[in-house]
């Protein structure tokens, strides 16, 4: 409860590429909203360096140490795509600096919303942050040049707080429906886990109504107009939850447009959901990247805070401005808006709100 | 090579629920196209029972030996959906009887098509089909209440194998393109060895173009009509092929519409993708089930043969009678065609090419 605290720091962390050109631009609106709270002392914004491959390659560290500590000391966190090392890249293989900051403020709760209001679409996906696939993605193991294994582990009480946390999220928000996705059929013991939790919450809500799903079979299901608007809430174990997000967003215009909130006990983290794009910055186009994706996370992170009518006034000013409507079009291209005129144009729809 | 076998023997497997009643129709539409052959005695039919989930489950195996040593007899397998024991059910948890049959066979290769020529989709997957996180899928431990742990498997040879064929299959049909897909950035071990093997024997094919994306953005790109168009023959560990493959065949009209080809070095199976519908045989629906996607496996089955004329003039026939087209209307309803009067108007259009 951020009510309850002198001061909310929210940590401001650029990324690689455009990350630094949009985070900007998010944060420029959001101390547009949060001004009063800002002068009053209760807000702080605190820019956080250091993020960067060059940095994190120079440390072989997912999260160079001091950067983390930096981090840990705010309640918050807005953030910028990183660039994922991959072979034949310069870099060493680290792991994902977004995976590894899930796991180390422990954010078990990748929620993201979808929505396409024209086609009678409103998805929340809960996505299990810290395990699965995700749990050691780094630390699979070639056994010879032959043979290579990797883990996927599921607990108990991972697998409960996030199942626990869409159900309630259904009831409370009204949807009450939640649809549990797994591979279940298949990857037995952890899925199987995963979907024997998911029957013994969904006891405790009998005002809830659920279903389960195979991954394979949802992924189809989004497609067909008449089976999609059926879901309401879904809740899927990480790597499921990465890749049924990605293709629901694209219903909405991309993954550029869909926002994330990494939510935990102790932190929360917001960020865009698309790629660092490097070589929009190469070639000049850093400014002309579309902020789109990072005021949707801005405008859960102050859900979040409890910011509520802030939300909903950001949220209906970005409708306004594009995105969905596509009134406003960022192109990338210098035939475009830039990030800088595009939140500009965002604070001056928000005033006449 | 089917043309060096004194005879080839060909064993019907109907699985269970409506899978008995759509094998035999496509049974009777291949004897239809192979009674020469048969007449001579180069081709016989074999009907297999036993593989239904209730002897399965009295047997406590994915395959009863019995059923197993039978099909290992046949040289090629036309085989009905079968029920996959999940938690819940009155069966014990055994592995699905697809997968065992695909590693019991070592059919290393699934290889899937998806055509929607009006939105110019022409999709081949090249799914890998005995690895994977199916290597061990039942195999994964709960190590205690509150952990679970699976594994996910890749072997050097077996990603060589499927991705090889990819290859080859894309420089024979002109089609000159692979898309190799994983989570690379994630599952680094496993996937990352695909990925490395895909960027070795991409080098013995200058004349095929490649491009690798991970899972998550794949499903988000086949639904941009401007970018799927550009994927033409994707190679990709199981997990991800199944899912993909199930989201693909919903743009030509659901995983009912697609058939899939399971190819090994001495064995081939061809199975419809969908469920077994256990509630349409307790309906008394049964023969209203639609044999679409089965028959697409059969036009498979006679192109891996070899008989490549029969093969066009299944598929060209089945056009015409639906599915794609959409002429003649399977509803799985008293109101729709049976199976039967599919299979016939099917051979009457056969007869009349
Ligand atoms: C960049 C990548 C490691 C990440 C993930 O797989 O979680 C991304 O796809 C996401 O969904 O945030
Ligand atoms: C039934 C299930 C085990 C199977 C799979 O996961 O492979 C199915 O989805 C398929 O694609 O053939």
């Amino acid at each position: 409860d951020y009510d309850s605290l002198d001061k909310v720091i929210i940590g401001v962390v650029g990324g690689d590429g455009i990350g630094p050109y949009i985070t900007s631009q998010a944060q420029r609106v959001l101390e547009f909203l949060l001004d009063d709270e800002a002068k009053a002392g209760k807000v702080e914004f605190r820019t956080i360096d250091g993020l960067t491959i060059e940095n994190r390659a120079q440390h072989n560290k997912a999260i160079p140490d001091d950067v983390l500590a930096e981090i840990k000391k705010c309640h918050i966190i807005l953030k910028g795509p990183t660039t994922t090392p991959r072979a034949g890249d310069p870099w060493p293989n680290i792991e994902s600096a977004n995976v590894a900051m899930r796991k180390e403020l422990d954010l078990f709760a990748n929620v993201r919303p979808v929505k396409v209001p024209e086609e009678g679409i409103d998805w929340m996906f809960y996505r299990e942050n810290t395990e699965g696939a995700y749990a050691l993605g780094s630390k699979g193991v070639h056994v010879n040049d032959d043979l290579a294994i990797d883990f996927t582990v599921t607990t108990q009480e991972g697998s409960h707080r996030i199942i626990k946390s869409a159900f309630e999220y259904a009831k409370k928000s009204g949807k009450n429906k939640v649809t549990v996705v797994t591979k279940a059929n298949v990857v037995k013991a952890t899925d199987g886990k995963f979907l024997d939790v998911a029957k013994e919450i969904a006891k405790d809500y009998p005002g809830v109504e659920w279903d389960d799903w195979y991954i394979d079979i949802m992924t189809a299901k989004l497609i067909d107009p008449k089976r999609r608007t059926n879901f309401k809430v879904m809740v899927l174990p990480n790597l499921y939850g990465d890749i049924l997000t990605d293709e629901a967003a694209e219903f909405q215009g991309g993954v550029g447009t869909a926002g994330s909130a990494n939510i935990g006990k102790r932190y929360a983290m917001f960020e865009a959901i698309h790629g660092s794009a490097p070589r929009m910055v190469e070639e000049g186009r850093g400014k002309y990247a579309d902020p789109s994706s990072i005021m949707r996370a801005a405008v859960m992170l102050l859900e979040h805070m409890g910011k509520i009518d802030k939300a909903e006034a950001l949220s209906s000013a970005l409708d306004k401005c594009g995105v969905y409507e596509k009134k406003y079009v960022i192109t990338g291209r210098e035939d475009g808006a830039t990030g800088a005129e595009y939140a500009e144009y965002v604070m001056e729809t928000l005033e006449k709100l």
